[in-house]
């Protein structure tokens, strides 16, 4: 195998694949790279760590075709600190070792036999959904942070990603909050597809379509696996098996009161109070009068703290104890400036909603006075 | 005590005298930053870890004198947080707590008893020396970084400064490489003045002097402390008891070559060879010929580079192996576009220059072959 390929673009390109290259140690041939060149086609470039896989094609001179596995983060390293010139690459299919030379740089890189990496497994078209690149990001990044990637129960460690009708849902939650975001799709399903995603994966994918703006998404779905095409690349997933809990349950279909507020506002008085309350519990009380909401945070050995925003609020007085970061974490994502919060009661959740927006909903279940 | 302040003063203030905040726990007040009112006076800023302390004044509205110590930490998280107004701060004398109120916040935190905070200690004016802020950070910043936190040799977890006649010298060594640099200043000095500074303090002192660009800085030292007074701030370190090796005797007085490089390309070039060498013991071997430096490290798993670097030499050939973290570390802080370098031989030091300044002098000793 002997290709040549620009700086810039073999720099890129291996930004992207490194997200999938394993951070564990067990198995030493999945901290490389699989390169693939062949007749007339792009290079191939192919890493996985067996929960995730990255497939990426790029543009390259292959003057002669073979394979090789190449440790992924000194490749990477090298090629970033190359200049910004032709690179040549030679490699010995005899004993897996590459040279990488440039005008003044020449790196000898010792790597695997390509046999030996595995290969990525195979979907069978089970289901497919075509969805457009910013869409799929934005549902993702409104759920994802939800999931609990230690949790005991296998199913919290992941979001549900439901297809049914023409709506795609997904759903995080470590049942002390939940995320829940729907989008309309183009096309009508009968039976309802459900499968979890783990958190890594949400997270590698996410990261990945920032760099793919307005593309169509081409997602293919069978009982074990799910891959995603856009642009020069698959990402392939493995799904959870376990159970995810009926979401639907426990979304309250009724409220006492209808708050409004400024998400800026909150946002920060919120940080403030946290800044107490995060040396304790984590636990803040929000107290919501008629055209105020009190945040109070105490923690008997430093301090206390006081917080106070101006509010429009439809119903009596409430008064609630909720886990200050689950707040932050939402408010954070929230993109447009008003906030709806929607309550029942202080044993009840406190529902968080953009203000426009009906197809975003976050529950925080509240603290018990005295828990 | 009882005071009006404006949150950015008091930010920025802060974000200073948490410089000297002690880092462990072992004396809980030392996590405290000690306010001090007094009347027809500017608010008074202290911390001190013990080795370094840290003396702000800054303008605010004191209605009422007194003097409390709050936590560092929590007080600069909340003043970070508040909105950019004016901060009303109320100090309970009697139980040591603090009020911090804007419009639309209410904090409450407990301090300690300020008679309890350490006072930071006087220094006898043995010494007096006035010199330009950023002279005094361009010497430091040039030499402390050779300086060994851990070295069990007291005398090089500091710098050596040194001032006679006309000039101050400041010298740091490992042993393995030096660093030394000089400038000139006004006043003759009779007898040599030589004092160890501690490296914690002169990194702090070098950030802080950031913000002081061409003002004067007045330096009282004494037996066991030395004073940096400038703008409105003091900040006082210990002086570190101990021996500091003969510099002047490793200084070699003559060269066989002397080699001229672009200081950017050799940069470049050293580190695309230092991921190889890291990967191992960190050793590179520099070949000098006629007009190019040829830069080779060998790990025998991973791999091999060979980097050339374009050069003008006077003299024969040469060869000599080094850590390549100490080339590193010199080349990133030289300004000048140009680097001289000067050799005996293999087992003499590797001497490094700026093209066209003679003040500052830095050495690498050679690593034997097969060491």
């Amino acid at each position: 195998m002997n290709f040549i390929i620009e700086q810039s673009v073999f720099h890129n390109a291996l930004k992207k694949v490194n997200r999938a290259v394993s951070k564990s140690n067990t198995l030493p041939i999945l901290s490389g790279l699989l390169l693939k060149g062949a007749e007339n086609k792009n290079l191939q470039l192919v890493s996985t760590d067996l929960e995730i896989g990255i497939e990426l094609e790029i543009g390259a001179d292959i003057n002669q075709t073979g394979n090789i596995v190449l440790p992924a983060n000194e490749l990477s390293n090298i090629i970033r600190e190359l200049p910004a010139e032709p690179i040549h690459i030679k490699v010995n299919q005899d004993n897996y070792t590459a040279e990488i030379q440039t005008s003044n740089s020449h790196f000898k890189l010792n790597g695997f036999n390509p046999e030996e990496f595995p290969s990525l497994p195979e979907v069978e078209k089970n289901y497919n959904l075509k969805i457009n690149s910013d869409q799929l990001k934005n549902i993702i990044d409104r759920v994802k942070f939800s999931c609990d990637k230690n949790n005991s129960q296998p199913g919290l460690t992941g979001a549900l990603l439901s297809i049914k009708e023409n709506e795609i849902i997904m759903v995080a939650t470590n049942t002390y909050r939940m995320a829940y975001c729907k989008k309309d799709i183009d096309h009508e399903i009968g039976e309802e597809i459900r499968n979890i995603i783990p958190v890594n994966s949400l997270n590698e994918l996410s990261n990945l379509l920032g760099d793919y703006e307005d593309e169509e998404v081409n997602v293919i779905i069978d009982n074990s696996h799910i891959k995603f095409y856009f642009g020069d690349l698959i990402l392939t997933s493995r799904l959870i098996e376990g159970k995810f809990p009926n979401y639907q349950q426990v979304m309250p279909n009724d409220f006492n009161n209808l708050i409004r507020i400024e998400k800026d506002s909150l946002l920060k008085a919120v940080k403030r109070a946290s800044l107490i309350a995060k040396l304790d519990s984590g636990v803040i009380n929000l107290k919501f009068t008629n055209d105020k909401l009190i945040i109070e945070s105490v923690n008997s050995e430093k301090g206390h703290a006081h917080e106070e925003v101006n509010i429009e609020m439809d119903g009596g007085e409430q008064n609630i104890n909720i886990d200050v970061n689950y707040l932050i974490d939402v408010l954070k994502i929230i993109s447009e400036e008003e906030v709806k919060l929607e309550l029942i009661g202080p044993l009840n959740p406190l529902t968080v909603k953009e203000a426009d927006n009906e197809d975003f909903i976050y529950l925080i279940m509240p603290v018990r006075p005295g828990s």
